[in-house]
């Protein structure tokens, strides 16, 4: 899927998106409200399997084919101090993927998710976007497609994450630029930069957003100034996969700020994702109900690699198999309120 | 496991309980500090790891044999319009688990759990709570050692459940007795009761208290007095389930209603207990706060039936996963912080 051939295709996508199946997602509930168990007594497990049965076009929605694809990016801003671990620890840990070693292998074989990674030029860090854009027109673009690229037809799941020593800064840039407040609103400790870190963080993002601010005029603009690849491989995974209309579980800061210029030009860019999780990451509760995102999951991680969102495969698959095999009042003869 | 053969043998058992295992915690805690990821960065993922270590005195816990005990019992107080189901509901909803209907059915399969049922003499309710005992002391001893036993050696996490027809009213009334509060601090909608129903729940709760206040000396008499058949049994269970050093995962309401008593008779009793979540009847949130547990999730779930607890076993299968498999940074050549 790369439906992203130039700035102008990208924005006739997200400006024209599919939408759930009423239909499919009435009938869902209709099903709910006949299952064995008071109404409403499945709480939000009731209310995903109707998310899953509007998107799938099905009263009775699977989550077997579950993908699992994580995006790695180098950001020219890490010359500013912005983060506690030094630039190479993108391209070890995309080894460490690459081996199974790594947080999201040991997630996506516990929820049964087929598990890729795709390292994107992590030799050519993106500019510091203190002094220059992240990207030229066209590294957005290849990294846009290279992010719709990896969705794969088939799939009922997708579980999108990130790996980029640095990604923080370019994440709270794009938050304060689509949504307002100071560069001090949208930053956080990221892997664990102590508070100078925390001082040269903010002063980047300022800098940035003074710089590149103007320039910003819609979503492509936004994501190839302030953004980095792997975020724009993320914005373009999760538009692809509304494309075919591929629920998204979205993870933590970075993914949720990649998305954050496609929601500013269409607010219902959102409707086909579930936040899988409220991080430790400080900004990430707020930017989550800035999106209207109410997260699945508070465990308290900060880590990306899609970790949140993996965590939050078994309560989808939970809900589908409650929502798909409960037998209804009438089945059980089982009898209603009094 | 019959532990209690007379009410002093349950006393004992009570004072006497296993700790974890302090050692293997540490070393799962140092393991967790090498793994490749920021220190801390998988939240209470971390947390979970070390509780399963202490518990199964190991550093590499596992939680591949995985139990979930459903208790049913009947209620004498229904007597007074406390639930919106009538009280046969309870046998047709054991049907239901019996024919694989039900939500937990689905939920236990869907995590991998042994699913058993234990309807404890369901033609045979308990004493209506605002008039007499709810059980004679054989009759609560029997409970609880049926609760016991069902508890399979070898397990290593627990899932205890329950259903039971107006078994929100004992509930209430067992943390009213022991935690303090008025009947209506402890009550709420259960399955879906309307107003007036909750006024009539509250005037049981309050005409229980009166009655039987005085005789509830110790967690004996006060499951014996106020309690019912499935939950002395769950309170049996995690009783039994301590003595064994397995970890147990708490669900709704009822099910940590039901150790509140033991853990008024020892604080330390609820240590080896995972909150799985805060349920949506009214008085949850304040138990697990009083109980000092942190619930893992909040979905807004209210079925009872351990199903909130079967929800958050993959939450701590992808505990043990990432603890478990995930590289060090030694092993994986990752740099650590600058």
């Amino acid at each position: 899927m790369t439906p992203f051939s130039d700035p102008a295709a990208f924005a006739a996508a997200l400006a024209a998106l599919p939408r759930a199946d009423a239909a499919s997602r009435t009938a869902a509930l209709e099903r709910q409200a006949r299952l064995t168990k008071p109404s409403g007594a499945l709480g939000r497990l009731e209310e995903i399997a109707a998310f899953m049965a509007g998107w799938q076009a099905s009263e009775r929605p699977r989550a077997d084919a579950v993908q699992a694809v994580v995006f790695a990016g180098n950001h020219g801003v890490t010359a500013q101090g912005v983060s506690a671990y030094p630039p190479e620890v993108t391209a070890q840990m995309v080894a460490n993927f690459e081996a199974g070693g790594a947080a999201i292998n040991a997630l996506a074989r516990a929820c049964g998710a087929e598990l890729s990674v795709v390292p994107l030029e992590l030799d050519r860090p993106t500019g510091d976007i203190t002094r220059a854009p992240a990207m030229t027109a066209e590294e957005c673009l290849d990294a846009l497609q290279r992010g719709a690229a990896a969705v794969r037809p088939g799939t009922q799941l997708l579980v999108v994450g990130e790996m980029g020593i640095g990604n923080t800064t370019p994440a709270a840039a794009l938050c304060a630029q689509a949504l307002g407040g100071l560069a001090r609103d949208w930053i956080g400790r990221g892997t664990g930069l102590d508070d100078a870190g925390l001082d040269r963080k903010a002063a980047a993002v300022s800098a940035a957003l003074t710089l590149h601010g103007r320039a910003c005029t819609d979503a492509f603009e936004t994501l190839r100034h302030l953004g980095g690849r792997e975020i724009a491989a993320m914005a373009g995974a999760i538009l692809a996969a509304r494309l075919e209309r591929i629920p998204v579980l979205l993870d933590g800061f970075i993914a949720c700020a990649a998305i954050v210029p496609l929601a500013q030009d269409n607010p219902r860019f959102t409707e086909h994702c579930l936040a899988a999780h409220c991080s430790a990451e400080a900004a990430h509760g707020t930017l989550l109900a800035r999106l209207g995102l109410d997260p699945l999951l508070r465990l308290g991680l900060r880590l990306g690699e899609g970790t949140g969102a993996a965590l939050a495969v078994p309560i989808v698959r939970a809900a589908l198999a409650t929502h798909g095999e409960m037998a209804t009042f009438e089945e059980a003869a089982v009898a209603g309120p009094q």
